[in-house]
């Protein structure tokens, strides 16, 4: 199968930059830029003053003549950033971003992964496809991507996760993508993850944690349900929070139904929240995240 | 000022019932209504496996030809309801339905309450407006409604509350709401106003209960927040849940601007869920609610 | 690929039923599920006094005892239909209605039904997946359907068509899925399908009719972009709504983005009206639908 | 009655600016901004390549020390835009915008712009309330403000439009919100408001363009009603759209039905475009606009 990369805009570049908030960020940033004759396409800044934390994500065009270089670029503007304590990235959007994706049982986060990815919707080079159950193989070979089988129990979880961290480190991933991974990481996982992992929980944080929310959510009598897309962290279903859906549910639904009606909730949080990441829109903020939207 | 109450259709009737779940529930309805040549216009019936209950919502227009003599229609349904312990009523949607509204210092549920009731989209006959604060006199008087203010705190609870029952009592209140009270209840105000008080918790329940949900929100980072409208019971926040909203909100909020965002879903979700009481659309399901939606 | 079909609930029946309004149209369906021992779950009925149309709908379980004979209870039932000039359908929610899913380029409809086809969500029969262009058959070939790929130009338009009817009858499809097929159906061919053929367009019409439909909403400079789910009728675009969706849109997103953003609302708008119709949801009513929602 | 404004933030200022698309155009604010020793709190920035144009809108505190002169900094700031041929306008969130409102009978929109008036949500001061209708006059009297009757027809529209902008004038109002009001304004008054007159249309736009939309949507059978709030310009209902809302409804809803479940979305559609036109965060961009959302 060909996967086709849509370049849906013409060659730019995008620039993310955070630092402790003091006078000047925003200068030092578009400063430069203007002095490298970089073209601003679209620029958000956000100053955090309850965390005093910066936030800034460019857009720009480098300049029409000669070819640009990315890394004497990123030399340069490193001394800029430097006095401030800024740490930046500079990425290329047709860049395909090395992921591994991982799953257990249900298919449909994966199914609607793999659509976007395979339609060039989604800028990743998919490494690896996870999973604690063998279910999900064939859907995996269609997209000829490999598929590791790992099972895991109380007395094997080290093992497996020392197996998952392998996969992830031997294939320079650099997001791992928890489509209705139903395992709990643990705290060596989640720290080793920390700010590349993105978890999709099936309802509206903070409620229904653990396991079983669309059941919870039967017998609360709610009357909308959603899903949640947020960084893992340390405390399950804690994790700094991207992205959250909803869908109105009646007293007719059972929580099988919830559990049917949540799918495509489910979908939709999770690809928002993993292109959000791919765009370099979302930035951690303590327990929270900056989210540039477009 | 003029109150006038819009009659939106010609003359009809809503007959709701509920019951232990058994075959003929719906029979026994239908068939009454037939023979009193009664016309439906609207039915919606449930089946609750779960909970084994039956519910059941019909309106009609009565026969062409004479006068509807309701309480004859309901000593003669009663004779068809009794063997299947069905519990009924028969409302008139141009009766104006006596009310009590609760408040404290916030007035945009109020407002807006006192708006749709004074150009005629609430069929309430408001008895009196109760607040523990004085605030919200001015607006309660320039609608013509009497104005308690009922001064609450920890050694004087029971008796402000005993005085509030005396207004309900004396009222002839049928429906409390609860529009952004902020005293808790007491088990016993509660257990009095059981299916009959509505309360807007400005949270997506079962997330952010108890106080300042907003700020409880803005600390978890939540992309959306909501309101829940609900009947009170003996558990915080906890009653039977009628409807709920959402709103998106970003990292730009603070806890003040969610605040701020937040009342226009209150205000649309408080007046809905009472909409729906007074078109007798919801019941009580144990811990849950049947909603018969237009 | 097995394809399993997910049985929610315990074996019921759907009867569905419409007539010119008068009085007596429900108690003729409820009192002879009473007199049959049929154990009502859901009724919903509604009678629009505009077009003097009734309509019910009514989820029933059979008698416990006994095999329920479906060809003896439509006989009954039509004598007491009869006089009522009542015209119903006795469906069972787990049979596989055999449909003909049209397509022409893009695959995001496709895509998102074949995979609620094959988890078992949509009680479909697909029978054949027809498109004016070769692209989609990789994709249908995988779920071991067969595809047809028939080209169509104005010279070709007639036997084109004749073709697809053929395939149509052949298979004995009892609903037609236009998933974003783009030629426009012929008087003749809309007649043939007239309530059996469901099209998505990428618009919430009336708005943008007819091509480019997410290039005129850029234009126009619309906040929001839809897409509605409709019979098909003789005029384009002009067919009875089932149901419509929408997402919000910013002035950073270019007519590419639209038409990305719209690929989720189109699936998802489609989806639900196709599910609402195999669950006998939706009635012609004129130029518009009654929709029984759960 | 006592209007308070709500200070939400300290002291802070709004730069906006837009100016054909050239490079270094985010620096000539941005570098002024930190040679002044203005702290920037939010920046957003657009360059529509499609109409070869510029916006940008920055959030900043004036340095600590000393006295902000807003004069200067103007004044200074007028150099460096000369050259790009830069508009600019700089704004305090806490000055209150002077602006005439304009209703006929419907009240809805007038009483949800009072009650955000009056609680000091609206950084407004209302110099008057115009209608063609005596029926509002209470209302705007209740809040202290002055009312203008000014009955329409056909022979006197030339003579009544002069009249309202004799007010608009007179008042110094920058702003003119038509708050359903039901005259089609002529274009000279068109052409005099542009850019500041904010108009709610009760349909989505482009659809049911024109008189009695609810009506019209009814007859069409959608599924969704909604609301778009523009600018006023030369034709009907076809100004640069702000902002939009959507509401479900159902085969259930007269037309009656659709026109009050409309209210709602049309209180708040129209003003969140006012908040955000307040806000400086909208730009006219041709036929379209740029809105910087927070």
């Amino acid at each position: 199968m060909t996967i086709s990369v849509s370049a849906v805009r013409t060659t730019h570049w995008i620039l993310t930059a955070q630092c402790p908030s003091r006078l000047g960020t925003v200068d030092v940033v578009t400063r430069f830029l203007r002095e490298q004759g970089c073209y601003i396409t679209e620029q958000q800044s956000f100053d955090d003053s309850s965390s005093c934390r910066f936030f800034i994500r460019t857009e720009f065009r480098p300049p029409e003549e000669g070819e640009f270089d990315a890394g004497a670029f990123e030399a340069a503007f490193a001394e800029r950033a430097a006095p401030f304590s800024m740490a930046f990235e500079l990425t290329s959007p047709e860049r395909l971003t090395p992921v591994v994706i991982m799953v257990s049982k249900a298919d449909h986060c994966l199914n609607d992964l793999l659509y976007r990815y395979r339609t060039g919707q989604l800028p990743v080079a998919i490494k690896a496809v996870v999973s604690n159950h063998p279910d999900l193989a064939p859907l995996a070979e269609w997209h000829g991507l490999p598929y590791h089988h790992l099972p895991i129990s109380a007395e094997t979880k080290a093992e497996q996760e020392a197996e998952v961290w392998r996969i992830v480190e031997d294939s320079g991933a650099e997001l791992v993508i928890l489509a209705r991974y139903m395992q709990v990481l643990s705290s060596e996982m989640s720290e080793r993850l920390a700010g590349r992992a993105i978890n999709i929980h099936h309802s509206l944080l903070p409620g229904f944690k653990g396991a079983k929310p669309y059941h919870q959510a039967f017998e609360k009598g709610v009357k909308l349900v959603g899903a949640t897309a947020h960084y893992i962290n340390d405390d399950l279903d804690e994790g700094p929070i991207i992205t959250q859906g909803v869908e109105p549910v009646t007293h007719a639904d059972t929580a099988e139904d919830l559990v049917a009606r949540g799918r495509d909730i489910e979908c939709i949080t999770l690809a928002r929240a993993v292109t959000l990441h791919l765009q370099r829109r979302v930035f951690l903020n303590g327990s929270r995240t900056v989210v540039f939207q477009r």
